[in-house]
């Protein structure tokens, strides 16, 4: 019998006296046969519902779920209250075409000086950025059928490295060649679609791009769900005459968050061979940060565009709750996921992003002592370190405060993202498909099983207390900056190459500061600041208002330019404008 | 391992090969001892979640919401598309207060002549109408005080009825003089609040109404949910100068549609004393057709304010979700519930509703075949017999339909409303509450909480399918006509008093037309349009489109006014205005 628990009304709890609680997570960490027997015990009909049972009891998700008077009604999806308009915005109307968009995006920019930032040599950090392509492209200097052939040969580079390093799950050389020669043509004729014709991008395997199969980097999904076209997003970009390179890989269906997968190979780190990219946009992070594609589309439900990013050293968008159309992609039904861009600038993911970047920065932001709850200081000292850089430079407030009830926000989350993710996966699972997914998933869906109906209500009656604190909080500032994660890349161990790994403690850490976006929907970017003692990258994220993705994207850009210097590509850097 | 089924996306379904399929509910009817051992081996750790696994299974439930890949977002609870306004209709001020919203109510109707209709002596059909109460006490022949003393009387007589036959849980007969008393002194001074001044009403159990406690029906609720104000539903009524008689009795928790009760006594239907009076809102309907009230509030998630009205033979209105403010309800926090008046005529009902009644009736409304899944072939009758009726004299034009996926239907309901109370009642259940609630109650519990969260988003799937195939409906029809109900008020057995029952087969005759309105969030209304064989009422159900309470009250007018001869009062009618 449990110990009955009662909330406070949301409206009467007093902030001041909310102290932060450091996150303790129950759940071995396993490789090879320790996990091999442990997804046996998850899957066994009786036993595994008793340690599904354990472990819920144990990480406090049946206390916080079944035990608690929650006073507020369920909240299943993100609902916002109504928002200013943001200040300085240009608004783009609702059925311009994505060429007009990107062209409006494009006027926001400053101008294009060839000569100068990161293309010049003499900088340390060599990302060719979207502008310099177009800038090589219309001079003539090159043509995207020239850069198709360099990537090609780097794509096959990579995957014959040792340890080797599959960046992609599906690629064609035939297809770049088409779409690079098409994208020539137009060139040669003077009429490029918009100036992101010619641009490579690849994008994550849960997001359909024809002809390629969509498998969520498992072995089987493209059987049951075969495509005829791309995915909305996808489709958008094509007609910007992005030339698709194929599909990244990822953490298998997205549910983990190092990009360990043993059906295809585990994406390393460009930074750091020996450590993971973070998942779950594992390939579309690495191939940006590796310097073969100007972007890549990722999906983010639990972070999955913003740890990687955050890890690999680039620019990721996490864009508020139904701003993306999710139409095609794996994870089109759930309600704290959307599709983001990764790149190697701000200034690119704006682009690819397409929208609006207001003139004027914003007044305040937020930290907190959640920031330090980080695995090595470093982060912390160096996220710090740039809050002063911004107070300094651009004026910027800080406010320190604490947000009430962290822990019941990561419960109303998991609950979430993974009752979606069971209910779509069920069919098959119990269709016979479920032994063929890596362990990591099987464990992952057992305890998503063990979640009752009830918990899911209980977990929207969270989320509405969460979504009022957070207003609470937006009320006096404009931007929540946080570490994007509380440690830079983890180490893979060899062990869990061939059948994974699951690893809930690194999970956590890398977790830690990324779910608000998620549960609540808000819009929210990392851009890499630096990097540890180890040489790892390091990522500050900044939260925004609904809706208020110009509001960050400015805010972001100038971190950006603050941290220039202390950037540095990675050792796997994989120039494609060689022919310069 | 189970069997993949897919669903064609909701688009793609072709209504013209849709079939009825009747449905078929396996759950063993039980009373006594044998409820007993089965509440046991229900409640039991590991025997209980393989029966309820296999009841889920044998239900079909397992089938439709785990082995079938559903195409559609989740639906999680009623989403309208826009509504064009409903033709002639008044409309009034959001923020006017009650009295005013009564006023303008009053207008829509047509003159009060006290000299005809129903409280003339040769009518066979005597209730008397709150117009009537409300001529007599203007013309100063009679007062509140003096109606008070007769209802204080007849809750008295009900009560110690062989066998009894418990109206309310919580009355004081001091309360009840003290607010006849200052209406009466209202009277006299000439300054009546409205027109509902010194009408008596009561209010189930469910609904706070100060300074009775909130018992849900239940022994103990009150102890862990104390109140310290009326429901705002039920202050408005107050500020209009409506005399609260006290909390009517109820389903416990309102989780099953008899109304038995061992906790407080079973409701006898005034119709026929061995029979039940529907649920949950047994009370108020049963108060209300004994002429002891002239109206009643209940609520209704799966017809509890409409299968009660139907069995004993009055008017029952299911509003749109969202239409009534819900706060200071047990059922504040679901996804399919409302609170709706009950009363003995549309009049009244319209009054109590305080809404607008359009000018115009409704051109088109539909039959289907569903009509015909009657327990006994009076039913669909009478209620074809109606349609014929309002045909010929209302010029209303039949069109016979299929909806797609009824028993979805059912399924998505059942887990929504389910596991919505198992999560209210979760915390209580856990800290050891459940051996205080009835049999029933906790056998319900028991399934409920068998719903896996999975279960929970693939029920909001459905829903999303549910409510397109409606939509798609009302594009040709204003109007679903139903029977209420698909038997008329079953009998009590002896052995269910001092325990409960279980009857799933009689719950689903009952339940059979009545959950579009609550899974879909539409407005329906029950009217009494006859007896079947047996003298007992049957009632007729208008579904009306989102917001068009004015249509379904309206076309239900037309159908009482067709009715009337067809009506009787029950042999245990009360007289209150005996005075006359």
């Amino acid at each position: 019998m449990g110990k009955k628990r009662f909330m406070l009304p949301m409206e009467e709890v007093d902030f001041t006296t909310v102290k932060y609680d450091h996150e303790v997570i129950t759940a071995p960490r396993l490789t090879g046969f320790g996990l091999k027997l442990f997804v046996w015990i998850c899957e066994a009909p009786l036993l595994g519902s008793l340690l599904m049972s354990y472990l819920k009891k144990k990480n406090k998700i049946t206390e916080k779920l079944q035990y608690t008077v929650i006073p507020e009604r369920p909240m299943f999806r993100p609902e916002f209250p109504p928002q200013e308009p943001e200040p300085g915005v240009i608004t783009m109307e609702k059925d311009s075409t994505p060429t007009t968009r990107v062209q409006s995006a494009l006027k926001c920019l400053p101008p294009y000086d060839p000569a100068c930032g990161w293309t010049s040599d003499s900088s340390p950090f060599l990302y060719w950025k979207i502008r310099d392509f177009a800038h090589a492209y219309r001079s003539s200097s090159v043509t995207p059928s020239m850069v198709a052939e360099y990537i090609i040969s780097g794509v096959e580079e990579f995957n014959n490295k040792n340890p080797p390093m599959p960046l992609l799950i599906s690629f064609s050389a035939e297809d770049v060649r088409n779409q690079a020669e098409a994208s020539t043509q137009r060139f040669k004729e003077g009429k490029p679609l918009s100036i992101l014709d010619g641009i490579f991008m690849a994008i994550k395997d849960d997001i359909d791009c024809y002809p390629h199969p969509t498998k969520g980097a498992t072995t089987w999904f493209h059987e049951v769900r075969p495509i005829k076209q791309d995915a909305v997003c996808v489709s958008r970009l094509r007609s910007c005459g992005v030339i698709l390179i194929g599909k990244a890989n990822m953490h298998e269906l997205g549910l983990g968050t190092t990009g360990n997968n043993p059906n295809y190979g585990t994406t390393r780190n460009p930074h750091a061979l020996e450590r993971y990219t973070g998942g779950s946009s594992s390939g579309p992070a690495a191939i940006v940060a590796a310097g073969l594609c100007s972007a890549a589309l990722g999906t983010d439900g639990g972070g999955s565009v913003r740890i990687p990013s955050s890890l690999c050293g680039v620019v990721g968008l996490k864009t508020t709750y139904g701003r993306t159309d999710m139409e095609g992609s794996l994870c089109d039904c759930g309600t704290v996921e959307i599709i983001g861009p990764i790149a190697a600038t701000v200034e690119d993911v704006m682009l690819v992003y397409a929208t609006i970047l207001g003139p004027s920065p914003s007044d305040e932001y937020i930290l907190n002592p959640w920031f330090n709850d980080v695995y090595s200081t470093d982060i912390s000292d160096r996220c710090e370190n740039v809050l002063s850089m911004l107070s300094k430079n651009h004026g910027c407030k800080t406010i320190e405060v604490v947000i009430p009830e962290l822990h019941e926000m990561r419960t109303s989350h998991i609950v979430a993202i993974g009752s979606e993710s069971a209910c779509s996966l069920f069919p098959d699972y119990i269709a016979g498909n479920a032994a063929k997914l890596t362990h990591d998933t099987r464990i992952n869906l057992a305890l998503f099983r063990a979640f009752s109906a009830s918990d899911y209500v209980a977990a929207a009656r969270l989320r509405r207390r969460i979504m009022y604190y957070h207003m609470e909080i937006f009320k006096n500032v404009d931007i929540i900056v946080t570490p994007t994660t509380g440690m830079t890349a983890p180490i893979i161990p060899p062990s869990s190459l061939q059948f994974g790994e699951t690893n809930l403690q690194d999970s956590g850490y890398l977790m830690r500061f990324i779910i608000t976006a998620n549960l609540l929907g808000l819009p929210a970017i990392t851009v890499p600041v630096g990097h540890d003692k180890q040489g790892l990258p390091i990522g500050l994220q900044l939260i925004g208002r609904p809706w208020a993705e110009a509001t960050i994207l400015r805010l972001a850009s100038a971190v950006e330019e603050l941290c220039v210097d202390s950037r540095k590509r990675p050792s796997t850097f994989y120039d494609v404008l060689k022919v310069k």
